[in-house]
């Protein structure tokens, strides 16, 4: 009994790291997980924000929004609304944390590095999409700073890659697309570096509350994702 | 070896729920985790949300705000700037999902009920002790309806509690105040139903990435904490 | 004839003025006048704003805002509408204007004190118990300070106290609670210094506009009302 | 000893209302207090607020503002700030308070009269000269309504005029220009019918505060500014 | 055949400029087309925007606005709806790039100017008599700079001008007032200097497209409305 | 003596035209005008806004966001910022105005199509290409109407295809990028339709005023580029 796509439950959807999509920006990547399509730009300027000044350190923050058309019924643009969203603040703040948290800020020396990431089309799993095509721009932007000369050490700690998983009728499955995730009673995302250690864990009873051996089947599918999602990460960078 | 207020690492602080606070609000509580003291006021009012009319369910939303001179260095106000910040964003729509997850929208019928959960003074936490709080304040606000008449069963499925757990100095620590809450390598919240199931986890590296040993620490951590809070909400609604 | 709650026209409501409310700031005060609660705290940084630097004068400022839950029918938060409407304006800009009008500028050398005064419960006379409130607060910051060796002078040249007065059924009455307040055919605030002196009258005409012999007679029930305010707030910092 | 314009203390400066100023709205005045240059339209409209529907009841309401270039020093636009000031809230409120209070909304019948008072040039008393003049154009506004057939019974229960006086070395003036009011030591601002009653009073110490002498002498200075407006009204509706 | 107001094709509306109609402005006009009224004020301040500064180089900006009751219909103020309009976005630029395009930045030195053009009355043709009147303020502006010694150069390269021309039933016609404006198949606005050439054409098909001959019409229209309005604006400076 | 990229003066950069680029939208397209890359997306829903309900009429409007790394250097987000900019305002109402131009609102019924054209990728004619790819992506809305017969008549009276010219070194040049734009004297876009006839021109001089002559050879060469565009954009919907 598979999935509506033929999928095994432990199964990424196809996924396709496109780089060098935009001709400005220092990184850019078009990620694809199926059908949903984010573009992670990576733009890198000298200086750090204000509170940050004089103490030698980097900053990467980074900044996530959908398309009007992204979504199978047109959404409101936030600009024309006039404010952010809460759900748009929180996957903002979630893609710069997942970031940072792979960056060893005092290499990054005094520069700035903003990920852009914009939800072209969006079918389930476009924070996790774009925090793992985020993290190739951020490796193509700090190359690019090196091949300028402006930094001494390396700023990446190591790579980071992150994964939605579910439990839809009682089974955990791996990467969902819109059509589960709709469904999906318990939902949860994990941000891991390429090593197997954790970043973030967040998951959510949509439905029912979930017990601990659920969420252990959970945690074990998303270390599986993210390894392969890894892997994937290196063979576009050595690509 | 104890923390710096004296208690064991799996110890909360003092924890007090004070019933009643405000004349008008259908449910009020103002709950204390040691100097953490937040105001939950539950408002019920007739009718739901335009996309919700005529459905039949209920529904149960949450703001949560910080005053100005509740932290240690005063923060400007959100009014006066105009724009909710992502943080707060964040917190309101982590504790509406938690108290919904115990809401049976059907037997609530179309009334909306609204948990303001202001922080009158913050030392860590705010957000555990908020939805702690909130879901006191909600069975007052339950039983007012109940007592008007205005529900024929009971819309509470269970009761909820919440509470920060985080590695400091490698060692696990339970119900962090905010000088721990700054030093923590890894910081959770983890919101819990009264019968030990799970409605939230949300784990964040703050320092280095985490390993799964650590994490399952965490998480018994966690559900001591939680069985605890229970114990405490229990008793302050039987008085 | 008596009032509702038992009263005498020219009588305040029970008046409880609590210092040191909150930890962190450097004067705070629960002020209640009847069940109108408010919590007044004052918080001092060093410099002033940017139009002052310079000058060798301080700054005091005030923000007075409402909880949602402390009206009878909960109201809407202005950060969440994003901005602040003309009633909370007028009484921030109030509260502050009474305040400077005891305040020695130069005594208080470059420093700002801002009075953040938060509406927990209203029962009528909100901004009036602001002020005498944020006139205690005012005072325990200042006294601060000065233990902190931060003031030469003393920048306090008075104490402030507020009070309302109306016409209710054609008779004069002081310190109205809500039930009076919207009955009122004429509403006026007064706020005065300890030694019986105007700093400010705010008298409107709710229902028909009122003759000179009406005005004369709030005045003089207002006097009396400040008179015995400034003796409670005499009381309080003895304590 | 007279005043630089060479006005005694109680003497108002060359008032100038102009009637029908523009053409379109059901009545408009160009009021002049000496250089103050306010222009005051009356926008009629079948219909109310919604929170007044189905009443039987009128509804009048204003709108102050200040072009940039009105005062000595151009100010910034509030659209370009994309928020109202505290002082204009406070002023356009109080505008609309002071017409209300002659206003018979049953008289009124279910329509809407906005008066829009724009600061064309600014020297002191703009909302005094504003309230004198949104009466003329509201007046205006009412026979054109009546014209129509739009109206049974007559909703202007009196006329409204208002004046500021204020202490200056000492001396109670009247009608005080800016170079005046900024060297005011007591500032105050008064509405009244023209029969004589109150219907709002607004004072404020800028510098000491004032004791009752001084408060009594300023309200007859603004009684008599008051009628002496009242007569020109008259005069001007008359033409 | 005629026009509703009696004028020929290509005649423009009654034009009127009065200089000098506010006393603190550097320069100001009002400026009407027949029944369009507007007010154009030139405020002159040193110093110049932070991306110019240090260059020698003078900015001059402008900022359009409509009054609410300028129009047939009251329209809300942008300022009480929290943003600017995008017409209102549109027209400012068009009248700031207009008038730059006559100014010498380098003669100007670091001053900055800015024009207010504030629509008191409008019948059409708003953007256009503003452009008209706003050059005469701003050469009021620079001849009071002059005369403060503040330029050593002139900083005026020539005059500027424009004019709306339309087609109304097939015919090409010249100053459209409203009734025209709204019945127009094709509208253009065309701003030219003094010596008759082109600085703007925005030329719009309300309603079908229009071929080139009727295009070349439209020019040839405007290119004898500007040169009437530059003599105008000639006899109105020398006045 | 050619361009930097090799081009004829009156040669357009390479065009592609990539229909269906989004699974969900009702037509969806990519169009490159050189580097510039523009996602122009059209989303059709039943019903119109309030103001037109009940006429029978439907309604086509537009929406245009540049992506913050589209630019050479950054550029913040305008949701960010929390207001739209006058150049983002004046580009969406030129690209809906200009599509309008072709439909006949009857034929469409009350149905409304929003066309979003977001830059990916700038490098000047952001606005032509937008245009010149919205009229693809709304004439296949129309076909998606009509195959789910939403449709009667044929709401598409024509084509619509866009153009910058401008003059580089006293040059006209066609279709200018980045490079070029930013030198140009006079900058011209021309909205014509498939059959020759002009729907919008706008003309500037961003240097010296221009004249006739030059505005003429402005309008051919951008006659010529229009036609180009037409017969390219037959070809992508006939693919």
């Amino acid at each position: 009994m598979t999935r509506a796509d033929g999928r095994q439950n432990d199964e990424l959807r196809p996924i396709t790291i496109t780089r060098g999509w935009l001709d400005h920006a220092a990184g850019s990547v078009l990620v694809e997980f199926g059908r949903t399509r984010v573009l992670c730009a990576a733009s890198a300027t000298e200086g750090v924000p204000r509170w940050r000044k004089g103490s030698g350190l980097g900053w990467v923050t980074a900044e996530y929004a959908m398309l009007p058309a992204s979504t199978n019924t047109r959404s409101d643009r936030e600009s024309v609304k006039g404010r952010i969203g809460g759900r748009t603040h929180e996957i903002s703040r979630l893609i710069g944390r997942s970031l940072r948290a792979v960056i060893d800020y005092k290499a990054l020396g005094e520069n700035t590095i903003v990920l852009d990431c914009d939800v072209l089309q969006a079918d389930g799993g476009t924070r996790t999409a774009a925090i793992t095509g985020a993290y190739v721009a951020l490796a193509d932007a700090v190359a690019h700073l090196k091949g300028r000369g402006a930094l001494t050490g390396d700023p990446l700690l190591g790579s980071v890659a992150a994964v939605s998983v579910g439990i839809i009728d009682g089974e955990p499955r791996l990467d969902l697309p819109y059509e589960e995730d709709v469904r999906a009673e318990t939902d949860m995302n994990v941000v891991m570096t390429g090593d197997g250690r954790y970043i973030e864990v967040q998951g959510t009873a949509e439905g029912a509350p979930f017990d601990r051996p659920l969420l252990d089947g959970l945690l074990g599918l998303a270390e599986k994702g993210c390894a392969d999602l890894t892997a994937i990460q290196r063979t576009a960078l050595a690509g």
